[in-house]
């Protein structure tokens, strides 16, 4: 995983403007918020869902890169002020703290663009049209019916107590449509799989998409803010209804642990191909930050 | 006109998510910004220049609705009280004020995303190759060396005198460049241009891009809050570098004067299928609101 995570940070200081190119500021702030950080989760699942296609490695760097940048805009814009207000992120001051809040909408703005704008001027696919479902597939992840309508549901949610489906829904769109996403955008970079391969492969995004959050409620509530390089204990303090705070920590931890089986379940079929998907299921469920 | 604009109208109502639709209030606020409003002009460029190409009108609709939501985005992320700061847009409070600053975020994000959406779920080009061309070519107008980019440049003139060519600059960011794509989307869904009809429409597009600005400068100074149906004045307040004050409104007038002249001599070449875009280089610089 270090060598994919290291490859992409290449990847991305590479397809990301240099700062010297006006606006200066701009793109040295865009940097900022999307290089040196984080575990890199979604690219790691575009890699290792495009080893099940046979995809070829300068093509899913590009996809990632892509997805990376969706996840990048969206911290950048959830942590201002109006949303989260936080000011700590990958152990780094928060893109609005190291410049300011009107740049850190802009980046997160440009990060947006940047991605389609990767998707579209790299070839990513044999086909041309392919790659226009790779487009449809990542901007419908990323928006009101996705991510973007996660982040809404979640600032409804604050000081409520949601049901579990409640809870459900709102991570299927705020955190499991992008990690979808990159599972397949990943799978499209190579060659076309059978229907059964694709359901087999979206069974395994919803799983480790969901197990992902439920981890990061954990971690949340366990871990400290120093071994997170994120405010810790954040979401009882603003009141978010969180999977601890709806089952408790053991069921919790359970259903992590049933989401992983789930995960490697839905990758029967694939045999080998689905060596690196397996492992980065027990990455994001056994993690410690 | 007219005609085109109710069009607009009714396509930009059927793509976007109904508001029955969770989340219902991101929905409703999305539909808030960008459904009742302004004087389209993007829309009638992507219409005008797709005259040219002989393009269908049902794809022009869509190529439209995804330049108008790029534009109705940026006004709702411009208007937050980080940015502009600002409680009136087409004569209605601005969608922080209506809806609250978190919501306006979200609707910005979501807006960009449906635009890139919209380009690559309907059938606008007989190629799917041209498709993805087409979101390429919003994708860079949009983010960090195209809009977004000419935001940041306005940000940091705040309260500086520019240059001529340094106000330039900035225009042909915040507003030529998507003012161009609107143009450059409207021929690609047609049949192919010759390289020359590209370039003469890309000096047409530069023109009214530039003439917009200016003019919009004009009547910023010139005409009523009532009549603009946005915060009149502003510019001057906020103490923003236009083109009123670097050249004064007479020769601010006279300079949109030329740029339509030069608008209509970039049209030439173009016979009757020009038509419609000269008539609004005429409205783009005539216009009262």
């Amino acid at each position: 995983m270090g060598g994919i995570q290291a490859r992409m940070e290449e990847a991305l200081a590479r397809l990301m403007p240099r700062p010297a190119i006006a606006p200066e500021r701009l793109h040295e702030a865009m940097r900022y918020a999307a290089l040196e950080g984080g575990k890199r989760v979604r690219p790691l699942l575009v890699f290792a869902a495009g080893e099940l296609s046979r995809a070829p490695a300068a093509r899913l760097e590009v996809a990632a890169a892509a997805v990376e940048l969706i996840h990048a805009y969206s911290l950048a814009h959830d942590d201002l002020p109006c949303m989260d207000d936080d000011v700590l992120r990958r152990g780094k001051p928060t893109v609005h703290v190291e410049y300011d809040q009107a740049t850190a909408l802009l980046v997160g703005d440009a990060l947006q663009s940047l991605a389609f704008q990767l998707l579209a001027e790299h070839r990513l696919a044999d086909e041309p049209k392919t790659q226009l479902e790779m487009v449809r597939v990542l901007a419908a992840a990323a928006g009101s019916r996705g991510m973007a309508g996660g982040q809404q549901l979640d600032l409804e949610a604050t000081g409520k107590a949601l049901s579990l489906p409640e809870l459900e829904f709102m991570h299927i769109h705020k955190t499991g449509a992008l990690v979808r996403a990159a599972v397949l955008l990943g799978a499209m970079c190579g060659e076309p799989l059978a229907p059964e391969a694709r359901a087999g492969l979206d069974r395994y995004a919803k799983c480790v998409g969901l197990a992902f959050q439920v981890v990061d409620d954990l971690l949340d509530a366990e871990a400290s803010t120093a071994t997170l390089g994120k405010t810790a204990g954040k979401d009882s303090k603003q009141g978010k209804p969180t999977y601890v705070s709806a089952l408790g920590t053991e069921r919790s931890r359970e259903l992590a642990e049933e989401l992983r089986g789930d995960a490697h379940a839905a990758l029967a079929g694939f045999g080998a191909g689905g060596r690196r998907l397996g492992e980065l299921a027990d990455f994001i469920v056994l993690r410690k930050f």
